[in-house]
Formats: structure tokens, C-alpha cells, sequence
């Protein structure tokens, strides 16, 4: 069972895929926490370079060939290992962000960016992924008072495009992303989310 | 002009574009001498990511797209503004590389690489590609007793793949490419570049 977690910065990500794993794990489940880019060594190394502020232009298509490339060496080397054990992967973020963020976001072409994403999946997709909805606003809100990395710095346009890109892909693929309300209390979401993954755990 | 040099290892691009850069340099010519991947800071960061030996399986479309990357960089911040500039660019390796040994050597889908390819060269391509060939042999006896990078370790087979596909781009490109016998004395080779790239510079 492979299971992401997508959405704008600050809708919840992180907050609800660490409760998701731990309450699988108090419950005997076997399961993983993970997240992208990153996961692996490799993979980690290329999330640095990703997230540094730099004084060279970053060209679009760089910035998604390094998230696709770290993929690979996540799912190669993490993601498909741990899943042909039987065991649960949770996953905070994968393909939809690249998705949402390069394609709907800096307007790269989506059916290159597919392709290319697929070749990093080989052949394996989330059997859910939680979409956690919030508006633009109410992320920047949540922002702590922190230095921003280069993805957090960029305008609300920016963001709009990336969460109406979120929202549409939920549209076209309706079976796999459910859309979870981000607005609402942290445990309230968990009890939702903790509800579909049940259900799927036993009927898969 | 946008000259790139291509081969398998140690065919003689590295001697040749030196040879060439230094010639146009004493004879008044504004001319900058670069290489792939690499060229930039980021892409230079890219460079040695890509050749350090790792304990990972490195995925080849993950390595693909690191090439792809670095690519996008070096042509945004280098050699892009030196073109058109009116500078003479002379690269070691470019786009020819990614498909013969990504595409050719590795077997991944040539024309997703093309693909990806056209998108970092933000429509630049090279007025001549010298492709300086030299059977896997003679790449092998010229290899001095040094530690083996990542590709330099890969097997007989795999160069011979790639030398193939490098003949069969200059075979799709005979316009752009000129096949070079590598085998040839180094200043021998040095003379047909030259007369090469003068009748280029003349009637462009
Ligand atoms: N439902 C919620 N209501 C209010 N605040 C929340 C809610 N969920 C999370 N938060 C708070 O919002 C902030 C960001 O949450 P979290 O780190 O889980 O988001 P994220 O989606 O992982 O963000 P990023 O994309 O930056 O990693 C935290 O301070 C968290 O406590
Ligand atoms: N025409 C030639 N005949 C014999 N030896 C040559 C010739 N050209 C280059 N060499 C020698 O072969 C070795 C490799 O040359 P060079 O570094 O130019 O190759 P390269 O194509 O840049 O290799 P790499 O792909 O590893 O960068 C050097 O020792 C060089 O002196
Ligand atoms: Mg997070
Ligand atoms: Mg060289």
C-alpha cells in the first residue's frame, strides 16, 4: 500500500502523514515515512541543491529534471524495495507536486513532464493520495517567521496556479486523489483520512 | 558560432577543442572554451554529483535528467548570453552525448531525451558538431592507469553502443556533423577541424 500526501506549502503534509505512520505503527502495521524530494542519499543530496538559494538563474526545466532525477533514486532504492515487502509506504509529496509545481505552476508542458515522471516510477503509482486543500492565503498565513527557501519565496500567483494544478488533477483522477478540506482542526482531518485508509487496508 | 566537439572517451575532444580555442584566440577571434556537463557553478555542482562513484543504484533516467539539468544551466547563464554576445562558443560534449550514451548505451527512449534535450537548449543548437571517432580499443588503450570515473568503468559493450549511436546521429545529421577518424595524428586531425571551421566562419 502506497500512500502520498499532497498539497500547497503549509496545508498539512508533513502534520498528517507523521500522525497517519504513527498510528499505523501503534497498530501493528508495518510502514514507512518518507518524504520528496529526498528519502534516499542520493536523492537528499539533490533536495539540497533544489532547496539552496542561488545566484545563477534557475532554468525551469532544470529545476524539474532534478526532482524527477531524485525520484528515480527513490523509488528505486526506498519506495519499491519497502513495497514489495508488504510493507506501507507513506509518502509526503511525490509525482502530483511535480506536477501541480512545474507543470500548472511555471507552465513546463504536462505530457512531458508525465512521461518523464513515469520513466522515475517505473510502474509503480499511490493507491491513495490525500490532496489537503487550503487556500493560498491561509498558507501564507501559517508561514512561521522563518528565512524562506527558494520555493516558499515565490508570488501568490504562483501558488494559485499550483493549487488550481492540485485540484485538477484530483479532477481527472478522482478514484485515487481524495480532497481533504485543510481548514478544518488537525484531528478532524486525521479521523477523515484514518477512515479511507482503513477502508482501503481491508478491501484492497 | 556554436562549435561542439563529441566521441567516446578519449577520442581526442578535450585535445582538439583546446587546439581549436587556442588557434582562434592568437588570430583575433572572441572565443570562450567550455564543457559538459559543467560550464557553470550549478552545473559543475551537477558535474560531480554525476561522476563520483556511489554505493546507490544510480537509475539511468535519473542520471539522464541530471545531464539534462546541468545542460539547462549552461545554456541559460553561459552560453546563451555568449552567443549573442557574437562569441565563438566551443563545447566540449553537448546534447550528441545524452542521446548516444543515455539514449544509444543505456537503451532509454530516444525520443523522450530529444524531448527533454530541446527544452534545456531553449533553441540553440551547434553550426558544427565534430564527432572525432575511434574504435573502443584504441578509447581503452589510451585510458592511463587512473582511477576509473562512474562511465569510464562501464563495459566494452556499452562504449561500442555508444560509438554506434554517435555514427548513426552523424549519419541523421550529416550537415551539422562531421565525422572525424580519430585514429589520425593529433595534428593531422587539427588541420581538418580547422579547415572546417574556416570555411564555416567565412560563409556562415
Ligand atoms: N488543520 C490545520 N489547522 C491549522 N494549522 C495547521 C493545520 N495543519 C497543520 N497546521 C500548521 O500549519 C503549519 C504547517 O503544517 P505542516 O508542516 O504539516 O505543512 P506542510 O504541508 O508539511 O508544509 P510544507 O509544504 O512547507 O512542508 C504547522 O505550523 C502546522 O502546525
Ligand atoms: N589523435 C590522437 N592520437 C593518439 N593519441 C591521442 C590523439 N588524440 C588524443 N590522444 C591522447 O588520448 C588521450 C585522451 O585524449 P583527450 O583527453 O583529448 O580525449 P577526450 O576525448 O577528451 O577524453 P574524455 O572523454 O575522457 O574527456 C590523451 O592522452 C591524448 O594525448
Ligand atoms: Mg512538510
Ligand atoms: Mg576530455
Amino acid at each position: 500500500m502506497f500512500i502520498t500526501f499532497e498539497g500547497i506549502e503549509n496545508c498539512g503534509k508533513s502534520t498528517q502523514s507523521k500522525l497517519l505512520y504513527e498510528w499505523l505503527l501503534d497498530n501493528g502495521y508495518s510502514v514507512i515515512l518518507t518524504r520528496e524530494p529526498g528519502g534516499t542519499p542520493s536523492a537528499e543530496e539533490i533536495r539540497d541543491f533544489l532547496l539552496k538559494n542561488r545566484e545563477e538563474h534557475f532554468p525551469p526545466f532544470s529545476e524539474v529534471c532534478l526532482y524527477i532525477a531524485a525520484r528515480g533514486f527513490h523509488v528505486k532504492n526506498l519506495i519499491k524495495p519497502e513495497l514489495s515487502k508488504g510493507n506501507v509506504v507513506i509518502c509526503d509529496r511525490f509525482s502530483d507536486s511535480t506536477i501541480a509545481y512545474q507543470g500548472y505552476g511555471r507552465g513546463l508542458p504536462i505530457d512531458l513532464i508525465k512521461r518523464m515522471d513515469e520513466q522515475a516510477r517505473e510502474g509503480i503509482k499511490p493507491d491513495i493520495t490525500f490532496l489537503i486543500d487550503i487556500p493560498v492565503e491561509e498558507s501564507f498565513k501559517r508561514l512561521k517567521e522563518k528565512e524562506k527557501d527558494r520555493i516558499e519565496s515565490e508570488s501568490v500567483e504562483f501558488h494559485e496556479k499550483v493549487r488550481n494544478g492540485f485540484l485538477a488533477i484530483a479532477k481527472e483522477e478522482p478514484e485515487r486523489v481524495k480532497v481533504i478540506d485543510g481548514i478544518k482542526p488537525i484531528e478532524e482531518i486525521f479521523k477523515e483520512i484514518l477512515t479511507v485508509v482503513m477502508e482501503k487496508l481491508q478491501c484492497p
